[in-house]
């Protein structure tokens, strides 16, 4: 079985590449991901995609319940192993429902190869049956961001670390470097940097149409940043945000 | 003036976004660089790209001679000032030689956030006049190389870092992150790397039709990939190459 992985970027349709688009069109099956709940939304965001750039009426869609975690598993890396099973099992049977496929493509958010585990569950899934797996590179969050505020990611030559906002919470600023771009952080932990001499460039839902930005010293961006994340979540049940921070270089 | 930056990926027409043709078929004037000498078929793909995507007949297409650096200017810095107020200035002769225009296009290799100096010679193009700039971002190369190795760029929740080859050579590996996207790297910076517990995804002319790969333990594919480089080069006159490296993490 072919399984095309197919980075569809941070929620804007026109985010699609063409590559995208010839791929979605190449396969006989498109797997769409259910999570039920508040984060429905998304899975609306996938068929509507499908809807706005499938060609050919032979491509099948069909949805699939995401399995969940499993709360009482104490221990965090058996709760990821086995909830990465669980999802590759739910692939397994959505396809076999659907009569089987030779070409199943997965829609992942943003690019397949930033902080997503879909290309870990296909290896699981390849441990099990003969599957040659393509990665179609999609619009990732960093970059959506940075054109939202229309700014480099890199001082002139300089390096930049893509990190999560547990990682600077735990750690700190980390050495050697003056730009960190962080994702995955549901609690706000650019409160934990020295705010000095320290930018922030922020947003949440970029790229959607509910893109909100905000910008300026840490000291002054901070606390607006809180404010208008909570009333964000607020309205919308959910909130995906990243930031951008930088510090003047030392000497 | 309406400014738009727009990435275009790394070499394959079909990296292009939706949002990078709507944009495009949205302008009266697309500047495009001609280098002359080795690299001139990056500006064919950039008349290609337009040849294939514009669907506005109304759309001008302009080329225009990229100014160089002047190697006499003893002063990095003043060097490349000096020669982002000479492209500036291309730009503007490009434009009023076109018979003027409300909304002009740039193509920009990969994405213009990244270790790209469009968006800083567009800032000082706006110190001369009333610009509006719009960042449209481009699928780039870090994503590209992960998508053609089928790999992450992260490990699971651990950050990394994207550099360049100059500072992997003079700064070392940087303390606490174990991943480094390099870039930039005329010099074959990876031979500096104690090779011992690294290994090495690497990629020339990612995307493109020469698309060349490999993979391993430094130790064991430093030296091809050494060797598949200068082949690569004396073929076609000029090389990209990127790499990631990532080293077994300290327990
Ligand atoms: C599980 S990761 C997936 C990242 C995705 N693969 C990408 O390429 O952007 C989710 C994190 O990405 C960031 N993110 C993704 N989409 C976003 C959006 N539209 N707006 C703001 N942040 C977003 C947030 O930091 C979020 O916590
Ligand atoms: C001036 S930077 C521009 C980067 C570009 N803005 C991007 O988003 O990828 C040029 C460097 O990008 C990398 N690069 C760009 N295109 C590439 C390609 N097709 N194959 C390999 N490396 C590439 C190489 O490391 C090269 O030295």
């Amino acid at each position: 079985m072919d399984l095309l992985l197919i980075g569809i970027g941070t929620g804007n349709p026109d985010h699609l590449t063409l590559e995208a688009v010839k791929a979605l069109n190449s396969v006989d099956l498109v797997l769409i991901p259910e999570k039920g709940e508040d984060k429905a939304d998304l899975a609306e965001l996938r068929r509507r995609i499908c809807a706005d750039v499938l060609t050919d009426p032979a491509v099948r869609i069909r949805g699939f319940a995401m399995p969940v975690r499993d709360p009482a598993n104490p221990s965090y890396l058996a709760r990821v192993n086995d909830w990465h099973d669980a999802i590759a099992g739910a692939w397994t049977a959505a396809i076999s429902d659907a009569g089987g496929a030779e070409r199943v493509a997965l829609l992942v958010w943003g690019d397949p190869a930033l902080y997503d585990s879909t290309l870990r569950i296909a290896e699981r899934l390849a441990r099990r049956m003969e599957l040659r797996v393509r990665v179609i590179p999609g619009i990732m969050s960093p970059q959506v961001l940075a054109a939202a505020h229309g700014i480099p990611l890199n001082d002139l030559g300089a390096p930049f670390l893509v990190t999560t906002g547990r990682r600077l919470r735990e750690d700190g600023w980390p050495l050697g470097v003056d730009t960190l771009v962080v994702m995955l952080d549901g609690g706000c932990a650019f409160q934990t940097v020295p705010p000095e001499g320290v930018e922030i460039w922020w947003g949440a839902y970029v790229g959607m149409s509910g893109q909100i930005t905000d910008r300026g010293p840490l000291s002054e961006a901070g606390p607006r940043i809180l404010a208008a994340r909570e009333a964000a979540r607020a309205e919308h049940g959910w909130i995906m945000d990243i930031y951008i921070l930088r510090r003047t270089p030392a000497g």
